[in-house]
């Protein structure tokens, strides 16, 4: 196998392992005996248990990543409609994430907790998205913020408790609170909206 | 001793206990020996551990509410300045309780991860003291908002990262933390403020 073939091999066996056993009781042993190699092969691509779960997780937010970056190009939405399209469904794909996905989930807040720049590289992703999407509304007249920067931060950190791992238990108990997302989705979408009321 | 004297013996015993061994190690027997009573005499009270820690941790925060309270109810601030030193009001105190008090801040993360009653309390209230600072500013029409219960509501889920207990860590460590708060409450008073950009 070629190198870059192993690594998408154990970040793949890494996965299928995190799943049937969480992120406390994986270890890389557990990885390199599911690929038939010795855990020194897997350390010569990932340096420390916490490197691959890393790798892991960044792969798994990335697909969100994605989905998102395709919302916050779209010409055809008015950039506050596309604010809130782009909100809702970084709320309804952690969500979904959390609950179809509860290991890989639970290693994502292990990783918060113990202040891995996983979520950081997150925050600044999402961050990038969200002000490309105000600057476009500042192009087209159609939002009036002083700072697409800053203003793009605020909106991650008032959104935090639809996105931040830490409240996965509301997502999945709380009745409310899909009517609780709406509603600070529009004071958010209210607070950039040119003449928005 | 009367009944009423004993409660809040019992309470300042198990706030100290708590302080000094920490959610986890402090136990009913232990409040109970060092007041020199049996532990019958505090179950006659309180009919369980997490009884007695959430009695302890409503009182904590009660003392929060009351600050709060007095800002609420302020009438010589307009209402959204009012708004905003709220909830400047809200962090700090947050931020203080969980750096000078780590203990029965351990002990409040500890309920809210149990799922106990006294998160959904102090939500609550906080709702219901910006309910009253809404309600004022549509009196005078220097706020804007529908209906000032939701949007209550939607501010307290909005702010959640700078007063909900999972984020203490954030409020500790993070050097931009104070920048982050202003720009989400900038957006939030933004949001409700009458013509208010």
């Amino acid at each position: 196998m070629g190198g870059a073939l192993d690594r998408q091999a154990i970040l793949a066996a890494t996965e299928t392992a995190l799943r049937r056993h969480g992120p406390d009781k994986t270890t890389v042993v557990d990885v390199a005996r599911s690929l038939g190699v010795s855990h020194g092969s897997v350390y010569r691509h990932f340096p420390s248990k916490t490197a691959l779960r890393e790798a892991v997780t960044r792969r798994w937010l990335e697909s969100t990543h994605q989905e998102l970056a395709v919302i916050a190009a779209d010409p055809a939405v008015p950039p506050p409609e596309r604010l809130r399209s782009w909100l809702t469904c970084l709320f309804s794909t952690s969500r979904e994430q959390a609950t179809r996905d509860p290991q890989l989930h639970a290693t994502y807040w292990a990783l918060v907790t113990e202040q891995s720049d996983v979520r950081d590289e997150h925050v600044a992703d999402l961050t990038r998205q969200i002000r490309g999407i105000l600057a476009a509304g500042v192009g087209d007249g159609s939002i009036a913020v002083a700072d697409p920067a800053v203003t793009a931060r605020a909106i991650v950190h008032a959104t935090a408790r639809f996105h931040h791992p830490a409240h996965a238990h509301a997502w999945r108990t709380r009745p409310t609170i899909a009517a609780e997302f709406d509603d600070v989705a529009a004071i958010v979408v209210r607070a950039v909206t040119r003449g928005g009321r």
